[in-house]
């Protein structure tokens, strides 16, 4: 599965900018760039040391493209392991695609999605899960998702992995070996050994695979509803939360009739919010179809917060609490967190009844801001940040958490080998089963199908 | 003018790619740069060449936030002609924001609009003219406005213009020397040497004006309004032409209201095509603010394309060559192409009758692709491209429009001076005058409003 071909892509976000880098890499991509490429001290590429860059001119026989930088990255030094060139070239789209088209014509292919990327890996510049974490990368959008990608790229996990799954084998081989030995009935490995062994792959297993709860939510944002009463100010409390006007806020009640979501880092941590149509008893169509819809995303949340507002406390305190009622009857497990609003416009009389009716209740000004920060630590305090303070690995991914399971499956049943004295024979095939998953995560073990869907997830020119 | 601070800025268009350039640019760009790089083989950039590549990473004190590539440019071989430094890193947006946010912390200040560049002009990099194409260069989208950007970035209208000056400046010492010997009456400017130079400047002065009709259509594209009946598949021959479906293309008659404008490169010059809604006599309201509208395009545009449908010829002949009639009447200046389609569902002898009865029309199968070929010459013929074939210089910016008039005008005075024998102190303030205005084209004569007007349409990052 070695390349020969050179591919070209563009590896800078699409549209106008002032720069834009276009990337070539294969054996070939130093001889394509040089015919292509005219010095404006007649250097020729070949010749040039890797990590270097070149000032001159992109020409296509008598016409000029562009005048660009080029850096040489020679075999092995560079990103995928082959010879890499990269252009830097002004940003103009036309400019972009001039230089492409150009050495598509001259010897060069469309990178694939992520082609760069799986030659690194084909290449052993990176393993697979080192891989993913490249995309994961460039996806993450708050400090944590971006802790975990970069400790993932860095090979934290991967040399974890890498780290128990020799020590396996090492086991395993020797286990292995007493069957050649079988007549004799000796051990070789160490059963005390090894069952402290297997004990230690067990912890760290379930360790790893409780991480993917917290690892799946820093991944992906955690989704918090927000419901309640139309004109309870949602939107204003999503704004300040947001610390921005996304959200439309209007006075004419029902307005938010679409759900909008949006998300902000808190702590390092993605929250999305889904501010929802609220509950309450209607008769218009539109509305209902609101509640329907503000129930489906209650389902699909995390948490939820229950925001009412607290001038209409004396009014409609019934229709509150049958709400109120109505969800945690419904969402018995989910985290409720409930808020009264507008706390600014009452006085503290009105306060003290509030939260003699609703003990779990929190103060808070959408419109002051009074509240929101405590607001932000409830919701941090839900999700369980200890492994990410400690620096611990995190499983994001959930081929990782998949390939986990199985190998714990795999390490429980030699264990029960080990407990019950199952034959050496036996067992080997429980250790090779569970090695076997252990290479899946780093990439000793792979196949094709499962490349083609780890890069088809990247972006060409990756 | 010249800056001791050190700026940074994001280099390459602004979302998420495989890889993003943030570039810092100064006297500290390296220092500044080190203190937060570390290299993979513990090396200080400091001590590295000029033009090479580092790999290592970005630090903020404990935390590690990106696996970058440092590209080290030293003063004066830089873009700006400072020390600068660009940092390949991770195309996320979190990443950008965190290297740049660090930076900012860090003894850099956020680049203005257009500041990159704008150094690169003051420390002698490039005149005034050259920093103006490299806008132009980036905004370019067809082949006739990239290779006219491209010329005049590598200075092509610059010497142009440096070289006359210098001519003109000769003259000037020669003219105020003579001032010097007031009286005794000599002459050390050979008049007819200096007749036969103003001549020369003339000449070239006033093609380089005339060259801006040209150079400001290709650099705007030619907007060409495509008026006629509904339902006459304006928007298939607005496809055919644009060979994409950008156009809604409908069988109800009058689907197109709004105007829809599509630019297509044509023999490397822009064409914007602009749908119509048609000029048909109508009671409909949406309908007739549909005609006002087309009316007002036509207004705009350079070429109007009046297209009807071949099928209809016999039933609606008469209203087809009243509107035919009123364009012309309206706008007897504007280039008309007039166009039958749909012949491919018409038989011989009525396309002989339609020639008859409207002797310049053109023949045309949106549908098969019939006249396609042929239409894209007509418009292509409308443009004096004679220009740009060989080679000239043409003028895009109307700041040098407006200087070389008033150079000309300048010139023109001199000229009539030396015609008139007028005295060499007021010639030589005319020659002064030219002088002045050749040199606000390539930034000899400048001041902070018109640098400010010029890099204000910069992006950041340039």
């Amino acid at each position: 599965m070695i390349y020969n071909d050179t591919i070209v892509a563009l590896a800078t976000p699409s549209g106008a900018g002032a720069i834009a880098v276009i990337r070539l890499s294969g054996k070939e991509a130093i001889i394509i760039a040089e015919k292509h490429f005219k010095s404006v001290s007649n250097k020729r590429l070949s010749k040039q040391a890797t990590h270097t860059i070149h000032l001159g001119h992109i020409v296509d026989g008598e016409k000029t493209i562009d005048e660009v930088l080029v850096s040489i990255f020679k075999d092995p030094n560079s990103y995928t392991g082959e010879n890499v060139i990269e252009i830097s070239c002004h940003g103009s789209h036309y400019i972009q695609q001039e230089i492409i088209q150009l050495f598509l014509r001259n010897g060069c292919r469309m990178a694939t999605a992520g082609e760069f990327t799986l030659r690194a890996f084909l290449n052993g510049k990176l393993d697979l899960s080192q891989a993913e974490a490249v995309a994961d990368l460039i996806a993450s959008d708050n400090e944590a998702s971006h802790q975990i990608a970069m400790q993932q790229m860095r090979g934290g996990f991967s040399s974890e992995i890498a780290k128990l799954r020799e020590e396996l084998l090492n086991f395993a081989s020797l286990i292995e070996l007493e069957l050649d030995f079988a007549e004799e009935d000796v051990e070789f490995a160490d059963r005390t050994q090894f069952k402290a062994l297997v004990e230690r792959i067990t912890l760290v297993l379930k360790r790893l695979i409780d991480s993917f709860a917290v690892g799946n939510v820093i991944k992906n944002g955690i989704p918090v509803a927000i419901v309640g009463e139309p004109n309870v100010r949602k939107s204003t409390l999503l704004n300040a939360l947001l610390n921005e006007e996304r959200a439309i806020v209007s006075e004419i009640a029902g307005t938010t009739r679409d759900t909008i979501e949006d998300e902000i880092s808190i702590g390092g941590i993605g929250f999305r919010f889904i501010d929802t149509a609220g509950i309450r008893e209607t008769k218009d169509v539109v509305e209902s179809i609101g509640i329907k819809k503000t129930f489906e995303k209650i389902e699909q949340a995390q948490v939820v917060i229950y925001l009412f507002d607290s001038t209409q406390f004396n009014i409609h305190r019934l229709e509150f609490k049958v709400e109120l009622e109505k969800i945690k009857n419904k969402y018995p497990q989910k985290p409720l967190i409930v808020i009264a609003n507008k706390i600014d416009q009452i006085d503290d009389s009105q306060i003290a009844v509030m939260q003699r009716e609703i003990p779990e209740i929190q103060l808070l000004s959408a419109k002051t801001g009074f509240g929101v920060e405590h607001l932000t630590k409830l919701l941090l305090n839900l999700i369980n940040t200890g492994a990410l303070r400690n620096n611990e690995t995190i499983i994001t991914n959930s081929r990782h958490y998949d390939a986990l399971i199985k190998a714990l499956e795999e390490i429980q049943k030699v264990k029960y080998g080990l407990d019950t004295g199952l034959s050496g024979d036996l067992m080997a095939i429980d250790i090779r089963q569970a090695l076997y998953h252990f290479g899946e995560i780093t990439g000793e073990i792979t196949n094709d199908d499962l490349l083609g869907n780890i890069f088809a997830n990247f972006c060409i020119g990756k």
